[in-house]
Parts: C-alpha cells; structure tokens; sequence
C-alpha cells in the first residue's frame, strides 16, 4: 500500500475518488452549473471570505500568475517576500513580464519577520502589490499572514497578495479581516484533489484594481472568470470531473468542521515534530514558524544523506519529499495534510525509524513513535 | 442511463475512469515521468509529427493562446480563418494582446475555400501566422487543412497554426507531411477524457519563430514545456489523474488501430446524416464540409424549435448540444466522437424519432434508423 506523504499532491480519499466517477456531463449543463455555483460557494468558508472564489482549469502556478498579471501594469513595482521556491516563483513571474520587481529575501527556513517587512516597505514606499507565500513548501513554514497584512496596510495602499496553495483548507484563513487582496490555492493539497484545478479569491478592493489593469490575458484573465461565475459557469470548459471530486472533498471538511481539521493539522505537526526531535533529528524550522501541513528535517551532514533515506522508504513504499534547489540532498520533507490523520503520523514515523536503522544511522527503535503518541494522547 | 451527445465533454469509457482511480502519485515521481514520457511519444500518432506533443494542464483555449503568445510579438500581423465560435476565439485572443489582426470570415456552416484563402493571403502579405480551426465545433465544419496548410506555404513564409481541439484522434492528421507548425487538442473530445489536459505539437520551424518571440509568458511558455518534456517532466505540476486516463485512452485507440478509429469516424458521420436526410431535417453542412465528430442540423424555423426537441431529448436522458451565438435556437448539434460506435448512433436516432414525433414534427418512426442502418451494413 503506498503512502504518499509528500507536500502535494496528496492521496485521494476513495469518497472523492467514487465522487469523480460520475458520468460526465456537458459544461455547460445545469447540473453542471449547480456544481460550480455550489462549490465556489462552499470554498468561501476555506478563504475567509463573502467572496465567491473564482475556479481556474489549471495547476497553482497559473493562478500565481493571475494574481500578478491581472494587478500589476508595466510601470508598477512590487515586492516579494521570498521565504523558497514559491515566493521566488512569484518573483520569476513579474521579472518575466518586465514588472519592476523589489525581492526581500528571508533565510529558507525561517519566517518573514514583522522588522523586516517593515523596513521593506519603508525602502519601497510605491510598490502597487505585496506578495506573499502563507505555507512555504520548500521549507515547510508558515509565513504569518494575519500581522504582515497588517503591516502592509500601515504602511501602504499596497495589494497584499497571498500564495495559499500547500495550506489553504488545513490552516485559518480569514482573507476579509485580514485585509488579504488575492488569496490563491490549488486542488491537490488541503483539498484532498488531483492536481489541474487552482481558485483564486479576491477583494473588492483587489477588483477596482484589476479593472484598470490593461496587461494583456485571456484565459487567466479573472474578470472573465468572476463574469461567468456570476452566471454560475466558466469562460472555458470548467475540469468537470475534478469539479465532482471537490464537492466531495469539502463535503469532507464540512463534516468534520473546519475548525476540527486545522486543529487536526496542528496536532500532527507537533506530533510529527515532537517525534523527530525524540529521534535526534534536526528540525528546519523553528516550532513558532513551522508549517501544519509539512515538516522540513535536515539529513545528518556528512553522516547520512537524507536521499538515501527516502529511497529506503520508497522500498516500503513510504514516499517522503526531498530538498529541492540548494536544499537538494540536504533535507527530506513530509506532507501531512488533506487525507491524513494522527495515526497517518504514527505509521509515517514507524517507517521512519524502519529506514533510518537500515541507513545505519543510530536511533532508539520506538522513540519517535512514543513521542507522537504523547502529543496525541494529550489532545 | 445519460447519453452524452454534445460536441465535447464526452462519455467515459469505464476502462479509462478505471485508470483514472490509481493511486496518487508524486509529480516528480519516476512513476510520474514515466507516464509523461511515454503518454507524450504516443500521441506522436494522433498529431502525425515525429515531435513529442507537450502536455498542459489546462482547457483548450489555454492551448490556443499559447500558440499566439509564443508566436506573434507586438509587431506581428496574424491572419486568422474564422469558420464559427473557435475561429473567432483565436482572433479575440491576439485582438487582446493587440497584435495585428485580419479575419477571413466564413460564412457559418461553411468551409474555408482555399480560393478565399489564396485572396486573403495575397491582401495580407506580412503575415507572420495563419490560423486555422480544423474541426469548428460550433457548425460542425471540417475545413480542408492539408490543402489550406499547402497554400499557405505556397504564398508565404506564415506559420501554420491549427485548432484541433474536436477531432484530433478522430481524423486524419499528419502535422508533418502537411507542413503544419502548432497543431492544438484537448482531452474531452476524441480523446475521451474528463477536460482537464490540453496539447501542443510545435515543429522545427515554429520552434525556431517560438526562440525568437519575447512576448511575455510564464504557465503558457512552451519552451518551459519543452525542455521539461526532455527531462521527462512538466514545468508546473501534471494533472495526474488524467494522465493516467490518457494513457489508459490512447491503448483504446491503439488497440483498435487509428485508422479504424478514424474510419469508424467517418462511418458515424455518414450514418448520422443519412438518418438526418430520411426525416426530412436540414443539415447545417454540405457532405463535402462535414466534420466526423459532429453534425450540426436546423430546427424547424417557424415550425420547431431545436430547443424545444433538446428538451425532450434530455428528458429521456440524450442530451445534444444547441446553437451558438446567432445560431442559438436556430440549430441542434449531436456530437459523435471519442467513446461512441454506429450502435450508439442507432441510440441517438431512435431518441431523436421519438422525440421529434412527440412535439409534432411529422416523420415516419423508423425511417431515420433504417436509413443509417442501411449505411452501416453497407460498410
């Protein structure tokens, strides 16, 4: 049986997968349409938001680029916080429209910090949008949303655009109180889908902005989406059968609340923490900016490479996620979120213990596992 | 049982949503790009082209616009064939980056002569591409491509851009032989998919054009793509799932062999507008302009709405698609392609008898099936 515990995509609950067997229907079929305006509806509560999120055929990265293309004109600025690869990714997009693009780099690994923000803003005083990634997945941090906001808004009319792909659905997320412009996610993540749908929110203040904007775009152009929405449908062929499988996926997450998931989340991510550190692991974050829905765990230096690892997992097919650009060989991740509970954890350190021992590296059998369980049992 | 009959999302095949309930998998996994590797190599037969086509998570009209942007640049002029509502697409698509255009407009239900063509391509001499629409989905047209393609090289150096969204996989196509430089499909029509997945075949010399092209793209750039797909990956994260349906799909149309595929195309075709013919109903197009994927046919003008017989048809579970545009209420569209054999257009006949008797449409019971069955025997 494989475990697939990587940061996205994550597996599939049969509930969803049986929802996505329905016959197919045509687009632009009533049934069809009652799909898209259910759905965008009950999305509102994963944003935060009176909002009805926008639904795009497509993987994140498109509605990353929505979100820049659709605010930002040639003469604008813009600042990225870039906490890993995602952040950076929003950077590449705007230097590759020709957006003049101002970086605050953060240390992988680490938060953005309230100063540094800041300082950033006061050094950039007409920046047109911020950009920010809530979970950062090369890192496994949670950037904290609500206060950089905030921030944002003390110090400029700036956008304040957020990534939420690898989070949204597992964390809270209150995009209208907390002053957030664009909040994007995608399918495979929190929300239990294959990957090829992203949504994508966005504030009324977002939308006179967007409006203006003349940057050419047609099929990420998010007026067209929130015009068709409005006549519950979508300017192209909507990806029915992933459609089936949300509705599924947050009848899932109504059941057990939204509340009780994010607590579920929170549990297994001091869980997995706690049981790392009883193994002598090293952490890459610290437990004030770690992520709920993925764990970064450095490999041992010069003693044990983290890819060796993970190739003993795959052979009991645990498959864990490795470091990717300069991290390459130097961490392995876990995904714990979307269809994963407290004993997901406990099975996923078993075969860590496994596959550490077989690696050689020196580890108390067992002790991980009693870790978790004490943070399980004290929930 | 639902009958889907419109031009596009087709049924199913259980075989193919059997596919599509494999465990998830990790994008980046060997798995994964095992599967990008070998599903891109075999759609090399249905695009007829040595290039390896790139797999985008997206709808169709993605597709289409990223043969635009990564072509034409602001100075560029395009001529674009418009035969109904998918022709006209590409032209709103380069209206909307502000690229030049010219329209050759067709009439509705027609297609493009290559005389017309000749004329506008002798007016537009500069242009840098010419776009096409094989089968236009909103008449039921199949326009004459190898022809076309051929008089555009005779008469310029223009790129050969086409649209083969519904038909692909069920007409002859050989991008190679036929000189044509961006061919397009998606995965809900012949390919008898959910949407969800679109494709692009670039040849050498568009790739060339395509090096050249500065015009900002990031989700749509398909040299992103292309130098993925050499390293057996996708730049942003695969639509797993479909992919495993496509892989599942394309055994389908190996298994009974593309040129019986194509024939039995043909033969659906041929069947569907002999029952036409026998029950006195108007086809839209000439037998010579006939798309094998879908036939279009004209209400009753004062007589009988095409909408009213939709209507009857849905309640017995057929569903046929209606008219676009000007053509709303004007006609009815029965799609037959992808996971659709001459049985099912007895099916489709028999409901559609039965319901034109039911809102007063005088026709003989029978006549219209015995006059496709007559075509199926005799083939």
């Amino acid at each position: 049986m494989l475990h697939l515990r990587i940061p996205g995509p994550t597996p599939i609950p049969p509930r969803v997968q049986q929802a996505m067997n329905q016959p197919m229907i045509g687009h632009r079929s009533k049934e069809c349409s009652a799909l898209i305006h259910n759905t965008s509806k009950r999305l509102r509560l994963i944003f935060g938001t009176k909002q009805n999120p926008l639904i795009i055929a497509s993987s994140g990265t498109a509605a990353l680029e929505a979100a820049v293309i659709n605010t930002l004109s040639p003469s604008d600025e813009a600042l990225v916080v870039v906490t890993g690869v995602f952040g950076d990714r929003f950077a590449k997009i705007i230097q590759k429209y020709g957006f003049t693009l101002h970086r605050l780099d953060i240390e992988w690994g680490k938060a953005c910090d309230p100063d540094q923000l800041r300082a950033a803003l006061t050094k950039h005083p007409n920046v047109k949008a911020v950009f920010f990634t809530y979970c950062e997945t090369s890192t496994g941090v949670l950037n904290p949303i609500q206060k950089l906001s905030e921030i944002v808004h003390q110090h400029s009319d700036a956008l304040v655009i957020v990534d939420g792909v690898s989070c949204l659905g597992a964390v809270p997320c209150e995009m209208d109180a907390w002053g957030i412009d664009i909040m994007v996610t995608g399918s495979q993540k929190a929300l239990m889908l294959p990957p090829g749908l992203a949504f994508v929110a966005v504030s009324e203040r977002a939308w006179h902005a967007i409006e203006q904007n003349s940057t050419p775009r047609f099929y990420l152009d998010l007026i067209s989406y929130r015009d068709k929405l409005a006549q519950d449908t979508t300017p192209f062929t909507a990806a029915v059968s992933l459609l089936y499988g949300l509705s599924e996926s947050l009848k899932m997450i109504e059941e057990e609340g939204l509340e009780q998931v994010i607590q579920r989340h929170e549990q297994m991510k001091t869980m997995t923490r706690a049981a790392i550190r009883a193994l002598g692991l090293k952490l890459m974050t610290s437990d004030e900016d770690a992520a709920p829905t993925v764990t970064s765990i450095y490999g041992g230096q010069d003693k044990w490479n983290p890819d060796e690892l993970r190739q003993e997992l795959a052979n009991i097919q645990v498959i864990v996620a490795g470091g990717q650009q300069h991290l390459k060989g130097k961490i392995f991740r876990i995904g714990h979120m979307g269809y994963c509970y407290p004993l997901d954890i406990c099975t996923i350190i078993s075969a860590l213990e496994y596959a550490l021992q077989k690696i050689g590296v020196p580890i108390e059998l067992g002790s991980g596992i009693k870790a978790a369980q004490e943070v399980w049992k004290g929930v």
